[in-house]
């Protein structure tokens, strides 16, 4: 394998983009990352996206945007993990240029999901749970993540509230980010008077239905430079999985797939947690930040929801998460979501995060979770100034 | 990167599989496929799959799959290219075996489409071509390919029937397929007499909407040996693109990607047509076989159906196509089509073929279509005994 180093990066404004269509979407963030690399052609385009087919009527998004952003006839093709999409696509593009058969790969992120009124959108966001098993039962995503909090909150002693701090500091970051759908903060009151959507999940626990596009050029380490003065390394990528059906796991609470996913990471990039200077992780629910903390190795099981709590989670904290929003305030475009998470933190390792910046960040973490927890992957990423 | 070599593969029988759910047929394959290669473990298996969203309700087939046929953990996504979906997964696993950073993947192609309604699945289809400029307007998929048949008639003065040899040669060869749909012969007679579906295109000029599932078992090329003594070679593999409506392509009898996909097949194994002793190509519809043939170099423009026509496409003939049955008489479960491609050119490789064996086979090429043209995934292969 060879070294591949991140050269462009781009993104849109996540929110309801009722006057862009799918292609415009991911042909803005696409040309944004071009541009961002000073590169104008590619040897590849691979997608991140979901749902494209339930809520758009359209599958065969590799060919649809290659051509649109000017890239007729280069390889392409849709990754597809859930919500985990994003991050799976940009694992296929670096073994892609690993390989040392393509040099210049784009991967896109992109999902268009305001255009159905909610029950379609809800009832396609159940195909990342067991068709068969768990939504035939009648779980939706958002219920089934509610079972796990309220398990966490029973087996933990943890009250509701103590989860407040992962969405305080998402938002707080987000007020920030001009790419972030909601841009103001929240306080522990308008936590605790929000509405409920299933118990003991709230609005300000869950992460938003959103359209949006975010792009990453990958290039081999050795000619980066050539083109990005500011290139950022992948020092770590993995792709691990689990049960899909939350029954079938050995312990719900335990994102086993986020701990093998953030192993194998560490054990390529040769770091552990402690080396970590931030943490994207995947925070759809207030649950699956605490429970992302904890397979991630930077909180004991049953801890997690205190970083949060104990404001470790901040910008100036211990381990910084959801730099720029998060899942929460950024918005959770669903096949987007990794991809966004990589860009934010090139941005970071570029020291180009502006009030968002995390001070000396040298190396961060992405985690992108598909499902309740069934598709993780997890890459780490190095400033190679 | 390092060579790539097949050591295992398995396939299910082509059908209506209603007493079967998706992840049994994806099982069936894989499990097959890793006892032929002799493995117990993998370290990612890639699904290619068209529309499991639409038809079955289950995205995230990854993770489904993987720990169904007991590999939890391991990385798995879906990859998706419309009808390319198959061969777009082994190109991936391709590229991660040549990267050095996986050794032992498995692809899996499923598809599982006869449980819905005709207009449902007909609809579905679709999402392969332009939903906003083609399917809007009321194209389906058989209508576009028919505006392309009728066109490729009239440009070059040639007889609807002309194009019976290639259902004919399908179905011949069809018969001797265990695994295959439509085990019967058939005669002009029958071709002649064939329902209307979109004039021109009849019920024998189209391949038929089925279940099915197949798997190959991909390691690099140095260690194939001690796990399977008759592993075949990938030396070329190439994935190239077209604009996904026909309309916005300069000249839409020409399938552009299908050739740009085969020359850097050619190009990476260092041959030309003339050294490939059978293609298995994406007859999808006669139209398709006949434009196949010609972009990929065994045939001028407007010549293509006349290697149907004149016997060269059958077991003993200059070039054969559809060893197996193809698309139309095997069967097209669309996100499994290009991997039973591979197993079929494997069996071809190994001598395994019992009656449908061309004599000799040492090379042989397979080439699978997303969408009516715009993604074409080419795989060259060689027999290593």
């Amino acid at each position: 394998m060879r070294d591949v180093s991140i050269i462009g990066i781009g993104q849109t404004e996540v929110g309801e983009h009722w006057g862009k269509s799918l292609r415009h979407l991911a042909g803005d963030a696409v040309l944004a990352a071009m541009r961002d690399a000073g590169v104008e052609r590619a040897d590849a385009l691979y997608v991140g996206n979901m749902l494209s087919g339930e809520l758009n009527g359209q599958e065969h998004l590799g060919a649809l945007i290659a051509d649109f952003v000017g890239l007729r006839g280069i390889e392409a093709v849709k990754v597809e993990a859930a919500c985990g999409s994003g991050a799976a696509a940009v694992r296929m593009g670096y073994l892609a240029v690993a390989s040392g058969l393509l040099d210049v790969v784009i991967v896109v992120g992109v999902e268009k999901m305001t255009d159905q009124k909610g029950p379609v959108t809800t009832a396609s966001l159940a195909m990342a749970a067991d068709a068969e098993y768990e939504v035939v039962n009648g779980v939706s995503f958002v219920s089934l993540n509610a079972l796990l909090m309220q398990r966490y909150m029973h087996e933990y002693g943890v009250r509701h509230e103590d989860f407040a701090g992962f969405p305080i500091n998402a938002h707080k970051n987000a007020a920030t980010n001009p790419y972030a759908m909601f841009r103001k903060p929240i306080s522990l009151e308008t936590f605790k008077r929000a509405r409920m959507v299933a118990a003991p999940i709230n609005l300000m626990d869950s992460s938003p239905v959103a359209d949006g596009a975010a792009a990453v050029v990958l290039a081999p380490s050795d000619v980066a430079r050539k083109f990005q003065p500011l290139s950022v390394r992948i020092i770590g990528s993995a792709n691990a999985t689990d049960a899909l059906a939350v029954h079938d796991r050995r312990d719900p609470l335990f994102l086993s797939a986020a701990a093998l996913s953030a192993q194998k990471a560490y054990r390529q990039a040769g770091i552990g947690p402690n080396d970590v200077d931030f943490f994207e992780l995947h925070d759809a629910f207030s649950i699956t930040a605490a429970l992302s903390l904890e397979a991630a190795g930077f909180a004991e099981r049953g801890r997690g929801v205190y970083l949060a709590k104990d404001g470790e989670i901040t910008l100036g904290g211990r381990i910084p998460i959801c730099t720029f929003g998060g899942l929460k305030a950024r918005g959770h475009p669903v096949g987007a979501t990794g991809v966004y998470q990589v860009v934010e933190a090139v941005l970071q390792l570029r020291h180009q995060a502006g009030p968002n910046q995390v001070k000396n960040a040298r190396i961060g973490m992405t985690q992108n979770i598909g499902g309740s927890g069934a598709t993780v992957i997890t890459h780490i990423l190095a400033a190679e100034g």
